[in-house]
Parts: structure tokens; C-alpha cells; sequence
């Protein structure tokens, strides 16, 4: 906070809350908000960035503010960049504006982009970097930008699964009814998941079996703004009715591949940037196989139903010592269940420009020791 | 603790620690502590009972105390009996001293024992009674003697069901090895927990494939004083070498019965009150169907293992609506792992005298709504 004048937090707050409102595309750009503060401390104008080929953050935000940027300062959550894209470069429109101070959240891991920072510096302005271990905005900072920072790093997106056990580790009954194992507050929960994250998975034995809507809805039942795709993976075809190939609620993709390499590609490059994997135990296994997980959310029910599907199938392994072991982020009630955020072990490799990068969880602190199961 | 005067606080503090010392047979006599503070204020004598046929606590204190009792203060867990069994009653004891005040904790809820207090107030002795709501004290009281009372009221010991899963409910691997699945701080629990009740169960399966020694240890792995009794129940002998029956470390008792009522009925016939089912799942299941948990300690291990027994066998559950439903008394994060109690929800019968009387839960607080599974 030190580094803060008067105004500041307040315009950070608000660059945020712009950056992350619902509706935005995700898509392979990330999601940036600015905020300029005129000369005499006044917050003259928010700005976001809208996706692909829309203006950046920073020159909405100018555009708004007009000349009442001239000797006022821009508060943006992410590293203004230097290259000249489908827009050209944020840098030379703040120094065009004549802003004198840049507050700048996070530094822009795009060794493409990157450079903005020492740039403004180098042009007289007073800048100050945050960071994810600024106190204030660290973490919400590095979770806006998670998929796409995980993208740029791994060429892949990132991928959450979420499960929904009994106590004895059953996703569903003998019969397979699974509604409802988690009460009322877990589920509101996983539907706030949703509307953060631009992709829901799914195997086509979850679809079949389960005919499920896969949308993001608030208490009332109702579709909330900005559904994320809809993607079920596996070799059979959905029957016509399937709902989520009827209800018109949201876009709905339909893989015909069991390799999850493979259908993370195919999403990546649709622009998708991070995964809630719904599916099964079959799913599950096969992405936890392949090293595919990033993070793991499960809900656990005070139920015993000693009968019924696994949370997760065969891993073939044979003997404890061969367990997967995760790290344990948070322990939460909430209500009648629980809610454990557990991370895999395993030190992810570095930023394109060296630095050390490991994507922020949803839910909790961050563990330099971590990376994908 | 309104009613307190000086020193009861701490006499009655010592009480509930000499009631609850180690090495004390538990049997079917309730556990009672005693202190006696003389006419000036001043402790003078602590006393407890040591199991059946010996002194009951308040004349093993009042001995100690002699004369220094006359005029002075009894502070006593439970109730003091106004029968005479193989001892004759303590009421007439605390009145023959010349007692002039006694701070009771817990209201005897054997109706053949119970109006000490009455009694003792119409004899003109001041009477404090706590009971289980004492903020102080209640949890510690009830705790105290929750097998003994359990057992006036049901007539069989009570029954706590410890469990260590893996995240998907898995209690060894394929091959069986199951050490270990939980960490540190989860296993030393355990073993404080043993070493709190009288009663340790297992089936032959878990007999027969573990070969376990059952016993309540140190971090050192050293024994700790007053082992609780070994059983191990099913049709299966054991061989020879099994450690159960060869380490001498502590009583083992082999029931060749498939019938958990039988089995309490035995345990309870022999003195037995309080029982750690630390059986695999064919047991848990058998336990469960028959109405017989009466809380369940579940450590839950942040590991996956895809394949090895379930926690539980199978309990002829169908679909999710039959579901077994427990309420959530606590969640505890323990280093790696997370503990969760939970207590059945059904109501318990009255007391003989007609009063609500539930168990005291081991580590989380009371509900009134609770039962047996
Ligand atoms: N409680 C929860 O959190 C939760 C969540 C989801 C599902 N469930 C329950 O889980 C059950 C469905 O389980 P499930 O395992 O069948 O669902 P799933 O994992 O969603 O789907 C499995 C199917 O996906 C296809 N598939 C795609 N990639 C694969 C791969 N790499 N390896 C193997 N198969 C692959 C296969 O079908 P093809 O033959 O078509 O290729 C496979 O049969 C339902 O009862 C549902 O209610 C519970
Ligand atoms: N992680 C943990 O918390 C934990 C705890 C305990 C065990 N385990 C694991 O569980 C596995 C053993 O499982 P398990 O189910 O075989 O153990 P178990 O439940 O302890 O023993 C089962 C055996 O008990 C006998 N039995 C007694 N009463 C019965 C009844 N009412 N119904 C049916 N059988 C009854 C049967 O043998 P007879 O034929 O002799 O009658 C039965 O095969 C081991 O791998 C062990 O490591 C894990």
C-alpha cells in the first residue's frame, strides 16, 4: 500500500471490476481494466477491454476521459503493452495522453508485450508495478488472468475439476441418480465457478447419463449473463433431444475424441483458456492420467451410500506408495458439506521471459511447490 | 459461573482430572472425581474412584480430607449416590463430615443412584448443580462419562466408527497396503483417541490382512499407560502369530459372531462402554445397517488412488434418495489431512427418569437432533 496516493485503491477496484465483468470474451487476449484519475484526483473515466480487435483497456478508458487525462494518472491491471497488435501500443497513447503516473497491477508475462513498464519509465513517468504479492489486489489480480497466463506458458488451458462425492467417494448412486449429493450452498457455488471460467467439460457418459443443462444459473434458477461453451468429449453421438444440444442456453461443442491432449488443443485453439472439467470418473482418471489437471475442487457430501460410481476410475495404480498425493489449499464448510481445494505436486516450468510463474488458485494461497497432477 | 465461589473453579478442574487419569478401569461404574476445600478456602484432598468395589471418589477424598472436611466444600463430577451397593452412600459420607456446601457437575442419570442432591439439600447442605450446559465444564462433564451413561439408557456401549480414506473414499490400495494413509497429526489422534476409550474392534478381515497391534502409543510409538481391549470379531480363526495374540501388549478377546448386536451385548456384559469400531468396510456396513454408530470420525487423506476397498460395503442402497444423510458436527484441518465428525441423525430415547439424554460428541459440540445411524 505504501506505493498508493490518495484514490488509488479505489480506481484499482474499479479497473478490476471492469476488467472482470460478466459478458466479456475471454478468448486468447486477456482481460484488462483502466482507470484514469485527472490532475486534480478525480476518477474522470473506467475503461475494459473488450476481446480480440476491440480497443485495449487503456485507450477506452482515454477515449472517455478526453483531455482530462493530461497530468492525471492510469490505473490498469495489467502492464501496458508495447507492440503494435490489431490496435497499436498502449504505451504511446498514455504518453500521447500526457499521463504522468501509471499504476499497472500486474507485469505482462508476453515477452511479445512486455517492456511497457521501463518503457514509461524511460519517457519520465512515475510508475508503480503491484504484483501478485501486493496484499491488497495480488491474488484477484493473478486470477484474472490465470487461462490466459496458463496459456501462454503451457500452450494449453488451464483445467479445474470439480467433483461432488458422498463420503465414501460415490459420484452417484447404484441406480446413478447423482441429484442432488451436495446441498444447496456448495451447488450455488459451482454455478459462480462457472460464470468465471469459459468452458465446462464433459464425457459423453456424464451427457447421456445425466442429460444435464451445463449453464451457469443464479438462486432463482435463472441463466446468468455470459454462459461459457458447453463441451462434451467421447465417441458416441448425443440423441437429438439431448438438452444441451436444445435448449438454445448456450454454444455447445461436441469432440469425437477420447485423448485429452488432444481435445485441449482443439479448445485452445478455439480460444478457450480455462476448463471445468464436470465429467465422470472415466474423464477424470483419463485427465489425471495424462497429467491434464491443474486443480481439483471437491465438494464432499455427509452421505454413505456404499454402492455407486467412483469419483474417479482406474489410475492403475496398484499399491500406496503409487497414490496420487495432492497438496491440501483450503478446508471449507459450507453448510451441511465441504469443500477441499487441493492442488497437484510439481513444479511448473517458467515464464517465456525466465520468471518463475504458477497460476493462482480460485479459492486459495498460492504454493510455489505446485504444479499439474 | 455465577454460582461458583473461590477455588471451586480450580477444585473442580482437578476433580475432572483425577476422574479422568489413565489406568482407571472404566467398567460399568461411572468415572468421578472428587476435591475437598476446607472451611478457609483451601484445597485439602483429592480423591477418585478406581472402578468397582473400590472407595467411591467422594469417601477416597473424604478420607484423605479427615477432619479438615467439617464446615468446608465437596466438589464432585456427578451427582453423589444416596444407595448403598457394595459401598454404602455418599450422601451420608459428605453429611457425616460435616460438609457444608457441594458443587456437583453432572446430575446422576441412574434413576437407582439419582436424588443426592435433594437429599443433601434437605439435610441443609448448599447444593450447586452444573450440568452439561456449564460453559466451564458441561462438554468435559458430559465427555466424561458419555459410554456409562450411553449405556443406562441404550444398554449396549457406544460406538464411535474412525475411518482414513483417501479423497476417493478408498481405504487401501489394490494390494491392500493401507500405511499409511493419513499423516502425523492424524495418526497421533488416533491413538489419543484409543486411549480414551475401553473398546477397540476390528472384523478378521482387517485382523487377518493387516496383522495389527491395536494399541494406544506415543509419538515415540511407546505404549501409553491403560491399554483399552482388543476385539476382533467373524467366523475366522486367527492364526497363531498374529500379533493380536502374541505381542502381550495388551487383552485380546476374539468373538466368532457375524452379529454386531451380539457382539455389544458380549462387550457390554463384560463392563465394556465406549467402542472404536476400527473395522474395514464389511464391518462399517454390517455396524450400519444395524443401527449401531453412533458418530463417525472421518480423516480424509488429499491422495487418490482410483481402485482398493471403499470405505464402506455395500449397504443395499439403491438410489441417492435412501441415502444414509449424517449431520456435520465439525471440520478440522489437520496438517495434510481433514477430519470430519459426524453423529447420526435420529432422536435417542429419555433418560429412565424421563429427561432428553444424548451423547456428548468427542470433539464438537451437541445437537439435539441426533441419533444413531
Ligand atoms: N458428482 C459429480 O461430481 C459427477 C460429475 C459428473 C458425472 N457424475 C456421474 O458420473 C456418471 C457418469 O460417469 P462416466 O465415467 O461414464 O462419465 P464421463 O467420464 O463424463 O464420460 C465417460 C465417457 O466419455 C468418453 N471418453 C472421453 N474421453 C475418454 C477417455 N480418455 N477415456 C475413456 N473414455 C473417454 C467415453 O465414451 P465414448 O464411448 O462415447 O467415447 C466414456 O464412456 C453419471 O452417473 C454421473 O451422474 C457425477
Ligand atoms: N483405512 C482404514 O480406516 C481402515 C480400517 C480398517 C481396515 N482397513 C482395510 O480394510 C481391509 C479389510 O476389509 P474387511 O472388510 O475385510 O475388514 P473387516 O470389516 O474388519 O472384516 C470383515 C470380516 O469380518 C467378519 N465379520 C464380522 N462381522 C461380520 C458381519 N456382520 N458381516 C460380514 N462379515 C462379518 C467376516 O469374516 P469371517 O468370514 O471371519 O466371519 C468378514 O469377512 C484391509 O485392507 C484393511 O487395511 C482400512
Amino acid at each position: 500500500m505504501a506505493d498508493f496516493r490518495m484514490g488509488e485503491p479505489t480506481a484499482m477496484a474499479m479497473a478490476l471490476r471492469a476488467a472482470s465483468a460478466r459478458g466479456i470474451p475471454f478468448g486468447p487476449n486477456p482481460r484488462v481494466g483502466c482507470t484514469i484519475i485527472d490532475a486534480a484526483g478525480k476518477i474522470v473515466a473506467v475503461g475494459r477491454h473488450r476481446g480480440a480487435g476491440t480497443p485495449h483497456a487503456e485507450v477506452d478508458a482515454l477515449t472517455e476521459a478526453g483531455d482530462r487525462a493530461h497530468g492525471g494518472t492510469a490505473v490498469v491491471t495489467l502492464e501496458p503493452c508495447t507492440h503494435t497488435g490489431r490496435t497499436g501500443p498502449c504505451t504511446e497513447a498514455l504518453l500521447a495522453a500526457g499521463v504522468r503516473r501509471v499504476v499497472i497491477g500486474m507485469p505482462d508475462p508476453n515477452p511479445v508485450a512486455a517492456g511497457g513498464a521501463r518503457l514509461l519509465e524511460e519517457a519520465g513517468v512515475d510508475v508503480v508495478v503491484l504484483g501478485e504479492d501486493d496484499v491488497t489486489f495480488g491474488p484477484q489480480l493473478a486470477l484474472l488472468n490465470r487461462g490466459w497466463t496458463h496459456g501462454l506458458v503451457h500452450g494449453r488451458p488451464y483445467v479445474v475439476w470439480k467433483t461432488a462425492t458422498t463420503l465414501d467417494g460415490r459420484v452417484a448412486a447404484a441406480d446413478l441418480t447423482s441429484r442432488w449429493i451436495t446441498g444447496d450452498a456448495a451447488r450455488a457455488e459451482v454455478h459462480a465457478l462457472r460464470a468465471r471460467i469459459d468452458t465446462m467439460l464433459v464425457g459423453t457418459g456424464t451427457a447421456l447419463t445425466d442429460d444435464p443443462a451445463l449453464t451457469a444459473r443464479d438462486t432463482d434458477d435463472e441463466l446468468l449473463p455470459g454462459q461459457p461453451l458447453r463441451v462434451v468429449m467421447g465417441r458416441r453421438p448425443l440423441p437429438a433431444t439431448a438438452r444441451l444440444l436444445t435448449d438454445g442456453a448456450a454454444e455447445t461443442l461436441t469432440l469425437t475424441t477420447r485423448d485429452p491432449h488432444e481435445a485441449l488443443a482443439t479448445l485452445f485453439e478455439r480460444g478457450q483458456r480455462e476448463v471445468l472439467l464436470e465429467g465422470g470418473p472415466t474423464l477424470a482418471a483419463a485427465f489425471l492420467a495424462a497429467g491434464l489437471i491443474d486443480e481439483v475442487i471437491a465438494y464432499v457430501a455427509p452421505v454413505l451410500l456404499g454402492a455407486g460410481p467412483h469419483l474417479l476410475g482406474d489410475l492403475g495404480i496398484g499399491t500406496l506408495g503409487d497414490a496420487r498425493r495432492l497438496s491440501l489449499q483450503s478446508v471449507t464448510r459450507l453448510e451441511h458439506d465441504v469443500r477441499l481445494v487441493l492442488r497437484p505436486y510439481r513444479r511448473l516450468p517458467y515464464l517465456p521471459d525466465g520468471r518463475e510463474w504458477f497460476p493462482a488458485n480460485s479459492l486459495s494461497d498460492l504454493d510455489p511447490e505446485l504444479g499439474s497432477v
